[in-house]
């Protein structure tokens, strides 16, 4: 990525906030804009980094009012704006006036109580809370909906992939009849360490752990306790199909090898955690366990601890989104992203979001270079298109020239190091009259 | 996928149209839904689509009420219930008391000033226009403001991938740096086609228009145009910077050849047209041209007619949606998934969408299955094996032992053809207490 100054997220066609004016001014809000009033339960990674993109770059119509932590001291943060309330008492917050609650802290209970308690005040809630949510969803969303408050759990799956939207509006239009997906990234993590460094399970986990990706005790993640919660709140989104986490046949990945590799890629195969839910009629078929999936689906090529979901509709066929699952950041991308929907829902004829105009459109751009030439061959070609490249301060990376051409209209490929498309344009030039070419230099640019 | 009975597609809960019901007799509606009358405008093979969908698994609140069309004729649709009512003149539909017009006709005009009318008589507007949104979106939105309405072209980027929506909304908590893509599916498959059988541009084009992936003149797609007016709206969506048609840097794909597959390979490459907009403080940089991509990139590995789009944010990093970006029913998909968003948005306090819950929760799935053998070795343990699966009737595909293993604890496996994983299962149960395992059978289903 870059270090220069980041682009102003034009939310709504707001001035947004910066870390600057954050702390203790703040900037002034047209009257058009209401303003939504965000408190937030648990300020683990997750609560910390939507702390962070609430008070330095979210929109102005979302404000960061109150934090409930009882492991943190309020001290630690100096970036925190002086107005933000810090208390530890989780009911000072629910009491409140925030508009939304943000809960972070994970687990059946106390968090499904402040929930409950919070749409009961008629406040809205968004959760990154998986299991709550796989287990009492539709509870939920029905006293949100009596409550006249909404419920967004967009960061519950998948992290920053933006699935849930994606299945229960993006595609809405279609009937989806199946979903596919990698949905404990340390699992996949452990199975690609198998895969990719041939050691044993318990290996990889202690790998896994070392790095932060699986927990002291990885039994929820290896037994698919954890993807299966998932999987029914996909299945909800996407089938529109009730799904308790019990019906979801299971199967650890702790039986698998790496011998299983060896012997899958005979197969043409490799081996991940599939998750998977289909519907057929009147009946669903759901489950979560390691299996053998072709090299060249999308399921075979995740890897770490990335996420994929396939959606398979009636109409659509088969749409694939991935990214990072889990950790704070991207999970904070979700809870804000539900947070900014919420905000648009409740500031009702909010104009759309608007673009900004760029001061300058670039027309350069640097990145390594390939270039076909093809040429009548006699000595000293290289030479005379190396100096001018050369005085173009152009490096060459290397030359290819595979066999079997003629002599008459031969082609070969120089690879520039990464430079100025402009410049080389330039050098170019300069070379496309040489005589001995018998077709104009193709010139790409080669990504990455 | 499969021909039983299709799910019931539950959208807000609401008891779908289904085909008998849609002739003739309409579904009893619940008053609490507000019903949004649709008019549609071009019936090719989108429009046909479209209608096909809200006739027959729309949600009742949507409701094709008129179509325009020059070229079709009614009688040719006996499939259409008789109350949608049918014109050539699009006047007659824009003055008619339709909620929203959808209007799939395409190009500059005459489509922008149908939409103009549409919105200046205040009702909502869904497009899959991308020549249009390109080059006049943000001053249709603006007017749909103004008056009240709504506009929306899910459609007009990547078909089928919802990633209009996912940027705008989905990563709306992230700041996006950059987009890159695949947007042009003729493109693709003449690239693809190159790659895999060494054909001439000229053969692949001629290939892809028998193929009806191309137009008869494909210079829009292949010179990059049409990739860049869907990079322009996607810029707009995603970084929320202003971006014209005329900003993007173009460069044809006519001068790839075959032999720069060969040598982009040398380079662990591909080629692809790539599209790419990327802001950097107040500037922003844009371009469509062909490019060599690594071959792990997830765009390296976009095969045929197929789209991708990458989003790179700030705290998500990088986010992959794929899938089917033209065509008549993925393109619908995406102009009725935009219909249902403005009819929820249009019934305020909509319920949540409701989950059925199914009468069956099957735990038996039909696949090919892997099963690992860790044995003590003698004569005679396959024989023995064998017999009791062919006692099952259960299939063996192939067996498998690679070298290198001690004979007192040799693996070996055994792909079976696709069966119940119950009665699998059941000739496990049978094997495992011979005498000859050093540890239990290891199975895994094999997807596909």
């Amino acid at each position: 990525m870059n270090s220069e100054p980041l682009p102003l997220c034009n939310w709504f066609g707001e001035t947004p906030k910066r870390g600057v004016m954050a702390r203790g001014k703040r900037p002034v809000r047209s009257a058009r804009v209401a303003e939504c009033r965000v408190g937030l339960v648990g300020f683990g990674t997750v609560g910390r980094s939507v702390a962070r993109i609430l008070c330095e770059r979210a929109p102005a119509s979302l404000r960061l009012t109150h934090v409930c932590s009882r492991r943190i001291r309020r001290r630690e943060l100096d970036w925190l704006p002086e107005d933000v309330r810090w208390t530890d008492d989780v009911n000072e917050l629910l009491s409140s006036n925030v508009d939304v609650v943000v809960e972070l802290v994970g687990g059946l209970e106390p968090a499904g109580e402040w929930i409950r308690s919070a749409l009961r005040a008629g406040k809205s809630v968004v959760t990154a809370n998986k299991r709550l949510i796989a287990h009492c969803g539709p509870e939920l969303l029905e006293l949100a909906h009596q409550m006249g408050g909404q419920l967004a759990f967009g960061a519950s799956v998948a992290g920053g992939i933006p699935v849930i939207s994606a299945l229960q509006d993006g595609l809405a239009g279609d009937c989806l009849l199946q979903v596919r997906g990698i949905l404990n990234g340390t699992c996949n993590y452990v199975l690609t360490e198998i895969e990719s460094a041939g050691v044993s399970l318990a290996a990889a986990v202690e790998e896994a752990q070392k790095l932060g990706f699986a927990e002291a005790d990885p039994s929820e993640d290896l037994d698919g306790l954890d993807a299966a919660a998932k999987l029914a709140i996909l299945a909800r989104a996407g089938l529109r199909v009730q799904l308790r986490v019990e019906d979801v046949l299971r199967r650890s990945i702790r039986d698998v090898a790496a011998i299983d590799f060896r012997y899958a890629r005979e197969l043409g195969c490799t081996i991940r955690q599939v998750s998977r839910a289909e519907v057929s009629g009147d009946s669903v078929f759901a489950a979560v366990q390691p299996a053998l999936v072709p090299l060249p689906s999308p399921l075979a090529r995740v890897q770490g601890s990335q996420n994929l979901v396939i959606a398979t509709g009636e109409f659509g066929g088969e749409t694939v989104f991935s990214g990072f699952g889990a950790g704070g950041d991207p999970t904070a991308v979700a809870v804000v992203s539900d947070l900014v929907s919420l905000a648009k829902a409740n500031t009702n004829g909010a104009r759309p979001a608007a673009a900004r105009a760029p001061k300058e459109i670039r027309s350069d751009f640097f990145s390594p270079h390939y270039v076909r030439f093809t040429v009548k061959d006699r000595p000293g070609i290289i030479a005379s298109l190396a100096a001018v490249f050369s005085e173009h301060q152009i490096n060459i990376d290397s030359v290819l020239q595979k066999p079997g051409y003629p002599k008459s209209s031969l082609p070969f490929v120089i690879a520039f190091e990464a430079c100025s498309a402009a410049l080389l344009e330039q050098a170019l030039d300069k070379v496309r009259p040489m005589e001995f070419f018998v077709q104009p230099p193709v010139s790409l640019p080669v990504l990455n």
